[in-house]
């Protein structure tokens, strides 16, 4: 008897709870009663090269769930892989409608950003131009929250929690100094083209902190002199300076600031072009023309990698996009994504749907401009309204010998 | 009546628990019947000034002592100041001892670390040389972990936590990709002279986690050549590649690794000289010379700071030095350190000492050799095993809006 199974891929950068969405695609497929439960390992790359993974061997029971819900970073590994157009290249799309047959897939589930969603396009597309049955449906998933019609998407309520977490952190420990003459921290956040994230340092004002002094999204362009100025009036006037800056702040002749720090043909000792992040090129000014003692200090990875402090919310809606993509493609939707709407905001409402891929896929949104405000120095009240319900709440992590404990497919990184 | 007072000042970098050893002076203070607890604002060169903090207005019941504990960073204000030597400059020492009379002060606590232990010393000796009656005793506060006498200093535990759970965290993430070539992580780590934290980076080995492949401590030479070999050997057999750093790690003719990335005259393109740290220096050697993609990740101050997710154990031992010292101290003690001597490794159990200043003060202690291994590319399992235990268990941060709240003394950073 011919089996009914699907297949679960996660591509693009990881986040907190993108191992959740993972866990919900999982849960609904076993409450569906499917019978096998693929997962390509490295996204559609992988898929390719029929790497695939029986995730039934690795998440058991309930525990295993729990445990993959506390795990960040892509269980399955992920990739970075952009499906080419159709026309002319009909053979990679052959192929794994090949894999899919032969492996008996009735539904692909890719839990991804723009890119991914584009996957889910081009092979929904594909479907119905070949007359296939198989469904694909996507899950949203980007720390970056620049999907559109969804209103956030899971990874950004704990990326921006542990930003502002952080954040806390960082203008408490610089708030102990600067008896003299304060130090100026210069707090580098991702970002290239959308300045949610960064926007997310404006989540630490309260009762206890102060917050930054000034937010650099991207959506502005920068004013190197009047940054400069700025920093200047605030080290007279305060005894620590916190700014937070997106990674792709850029002039208003669109050089990215990043780019201004290897702008001459430099190379160390070692004869090679050194470079730079933003924070690190704007701490280095602020050290040579203030005379101030000023630190940069990048998120990196730590941002969309920390699990231990992800956001409850953003758990349980990861874990419910991935269980209703899995719901509605076994109730026949294809070329789909699940999306969060917002109900109400306060207290806190949401209600999924779905909707059609091609108004997602390859679409950016970013930070209104709106609620950028005081000369692009800071996002208004709005923004905090917006993004406040999204951070709430932890799930307490599973320690083991004083360490989050994690679920994982390969421990060793070793290839066979 | 004459008052009995105390004071307590908080010197050097902060750490994740350095007000937990400022509760624990409060709470003896509470206990032995103190009229009042003084705070120094910003260490000893603000006492210089007077500016001095009566605590008990900030931290008025047993909720604040909690709400202390879950606060990082110096909750009275740090400083980086050196009593000069005595002799020819008993002005300076005159002036501190004639603000504690004034102040009717008996007991004056600087928790602190190498520099601050030299405080005490010299503050001790003044007052036998002068026949004062006042008492002056340490209490061991320093992430490095270079403090010798003790096992171990409060801090660390907190700092070693945070390190391996965060590099679980990066590992994981980077273990994602690499479906191709691995891209190489190297994660610089505090530590200038003493290895201790980034020796932490072993901790994160375990059953779910591979942990670092690479751990260079400051004790060892680091030899460029032998590390890109390994470097290039690792990313031909492995999918990933992560490499935990010390900030102070040299060449055996004694230049800092991190020196070799501003050795040319180069200035950036507002002709400011550039400097990075030996991670941004290694990742550019790796992508130059080995065609990889590779990643510096600094802990920078998230460190010393991430209170959100400090050891249980390294906060109770913080609490109870900082108590032990107020109680030595009423009971006549002085020029001494708290010191933890660990009876038992496993199961942990640990017994408080005091001990002379002057074994203490200016003195640093390395990571033994015998636990550098691999030619000085790992440690042994005899650090695991005295470090674990200082790792063990959390305290629920208290969370308000979605974030770990912390008492301040100073919400805002304008100077009045």
């Amino acid at each position: 008897m011919a089996q009914r199974n699907i297949v679960v891929g996660q591509s693009g950068g990881p986040t907190a709870v993108i191992n959740s969405s993972l866990a919900g695609v999982v849960a609904a497929a076993k409450d569906l009663g499917y019978d096998k439960i693929y997962g390509m390992h490295h996204g559609i790359q992988g898929f390719l090269n029929e790497d695939l993974v029986d995730i039934s061997e690795y998440v058991k029971d309930k525990n295993d769930i729990e445990l993959l819900k506390r795990t960040p970073s892509a269980f399955l590994g992920s990739c970075r892989f952009k499906l080419p157009k159709i026309e002319g290249n009909e053979e990679i799309y052959d192929k794994i409608f090949e894999i899919m047959e032969k492996n008996e897939i009735e539904c692909l589930f890719y839990i991804g950003g723009n890119d991914s969603m584009d996957t889910i396009k081009m092979l929904s597309d594909y479907a119905e131009l070949k007359g296939k049955k198989q469904r694909f449906m996507g899950v949203p998933k980007t720390i970056d929250n620049d999907l559109p019609i969804t209103d956030h998407t899971p990874g950004y309520g704990s990326a921006a929690k542990y930003i502002a977490a952080s954040l806390k952190e960082v203008i408490r420990d610089n708030s102990s100094f600067g008896i003299e003459k304060p130090t100026v921290v210069v707090v580098e956040i991702m970002g290239r083209h959308a300045g949610w994230l960064t926007a997310a340092a404006a989540l630490s004002r309260g009762e206890d902190c102060e917050g930054p002094d000034m937010i650099y999204l991207p959506e502005a362009d920068f004013d190197m002199d009047d940054f400069m100025a700025r920093v200047k009036k605030l080290s007279e006037e305060k005894s620590s300076v916190v700014i937070a800056v997106s990674e792709g702040i850029k002039l208003a002749d669109g050089r990215f600031v990043c780019e201004l720090g290897s702008a001459s043909d430099y190379v160390d000792a070692f004869g090679h072009k050194q470079l730079s992040g933003c924070a690190v090129v704007l701490t280095n000014k602020i050290q040579s023309e203030l005379g101030l003692k000023s630190r940069a200090i990048e998120y990196s990875t730590l941002q969309r990698a920390a699990t231990h402090l992800a956001s409850l919310t953003d758990i349980n809606e990861a874990f419910t996009v991935g269980y209703l993509a899995c719901k509605a493609a076994d109730e026949g939707k294809t070329g789909m994504m699940v999306t969060i709407e917002v109900v109400n905001r306060d207290p806190y409402e949401v209600a999924y749907n779905i909707y059609d891929i091609h108004a997602i896929a390859n679409v950016e949104r970013p930070v209104p401009a709106e609620w950028i405000v005081n000369n692009g120095t800071d996002v208004s009240e709005e923004y905090v309204k917006y993004a406040r319900p999204l951070i709430m709440g932890e799930l307490t992590p599973m320690m083991v010998e004083g360490l989050p404990r994690h679920l994982v497919l390969n421990k060793s990184t070793y290839r066979k």
